[in-house]
């Protein structure tokens, strides 16, 4: 928790926030604050700055914060990711916002179990949370949007030549293609299939949208590890 | 396990391999393969090629093997990683190896914790393990090294001079430094810290070897993401 991130109703004045849960605990025994140390801090959807302990007990932290500075500048991509297996999605939740993705299209594929369609984690809570762990993680307080597609059909035709217009777009697909390029200027559009890849069919429709299709070399990748590395490709 | 890999003592003759254990449970309950399947295999740290199942039961698989292709060109990086926690050093382990380094050189750092180097992950079976599991998902059969170097004194002092000769050599520094750059020719030498990053100390012996501090911009990431980011930039 590199980053004490504060909602909107932990403020008793315009100045002052409370903290309970969690974040009382972790900056307890973690950090091992106490009254006078100062934190980072960061109004969720808003911006940073520190907050200055004012009181501290077992029951709740109390900040005196100030916030002067922007959250660091988005990643440019629109990340379009087939529903991995709940476990790795945690962690690719997490990963996916410290790095700076504000746009997440969760979408169906032909290998995508349709159990993980069904797990607990996707309900909106859950998500947040991920998401949450991730901001904290990197400093960064904007949350990202997390838009579900359990339909690929309607996705790929009605949606995505709306949302990849004017991007580069690329998906990630093992076989000869051409390695991921870096250092792209402007919006970006990628998207990343399932283990075992996407279907031919999928291809196809994703390059009737204009998606280049792009590889990382002979290795294949898991999901967590294969995201990072994509998306670092466009880190400027 | 996109890659069955055999050890030279799974050969019943030159072209007739025997397996059990969890890759045989692997290829009759994921693969779900049977007689006149073909797998692709590896002969670890050899060549590659296919293996036809000659015979499937519940107590070993037998395949005809043809070796035929090189494994995937190797990484052209050094890794200096400081110890991570034992939990997250599996999953680090297995990107690390999956992404074809194969110079791994454990640290010592101000930031690690004494009790890491304690952990029974850090055997040479149990790393192995690790390590394999990375081949096995990304196609290779090079088994990476992994060297462990729990004084970190001794290790800038007298061996980083020889291993980052001749190389272009990075440490990764949360702060003000340049973005890591990408599409590096030749040998690289790159350095993560802990989480919480090098102290002054360990980054001045770093920077009193040529090496270049590089950061990622203004987000801190995990290790296990940091890692797959920051080799992502060598990718060629």
């Amino acid at each position: 928790m590199n980053l004490i991130l504060l909602h909107p109703e932990d403020f008793i004045s315009p100045a002052t926030a409370v903290v309970r849960d969690r974040r009382r605990d972790h900056i307890r025994t973690v950090h091992r604050a106490g009254c006078g140390d100062n934190l980072r801090v960061g109004l969720i959807n808003g911006p940073m700055g520190s907050g200055q302990i004012t009181h501290s007990s077992v029951d709740r932290i109390e900040l005196a914060v100030s916030l002067d500075q922007a959250p660091p500048p988005p990643l440019n991509v629109t990340l379009i990711l087939a529903l991995p297996r709940p476990k790795m999605l945690r962690r690719v939740l997490q990963s996916i916002s410290a790095m700076g993705v504000k746009h997440i299209y969760l979408i169906n594929s032909y290998r995508v179990d349709k159990s993980f369609w069904k797990s607990p984690l996707l309900t909106t809570d859950k998500l947040t949370e991920q998401l949450l762990l991730g901001l904290e993680q990197a400093r960064d307080t904007i949350v990202p949007n997390v838009y579900l597609r359990p339909r690929f059909k309607p996705f790929v035709e009605d949606e995505l030549p709306v949302l990849s217009e004017d991007c580069s777009n690329f998906v990630a697909h093992p076989g000869n293609y051409p390695l991921c390029p870096h250092g792209c200027h402007g919006k970006i559009t990628l998207a990343i299939g399932p283990e075992g890849g996407f279907i031919d069919y999928e291809i196809n429709k994703f390059m009737s949208c204009q998606f280049t299709p792009v590889s990382l070399g002979e290795r294949i990748l898991r999901v967590e590890t294969a995201v990072p590395v994509l998306l670092s490709r466009f880190y400027q």
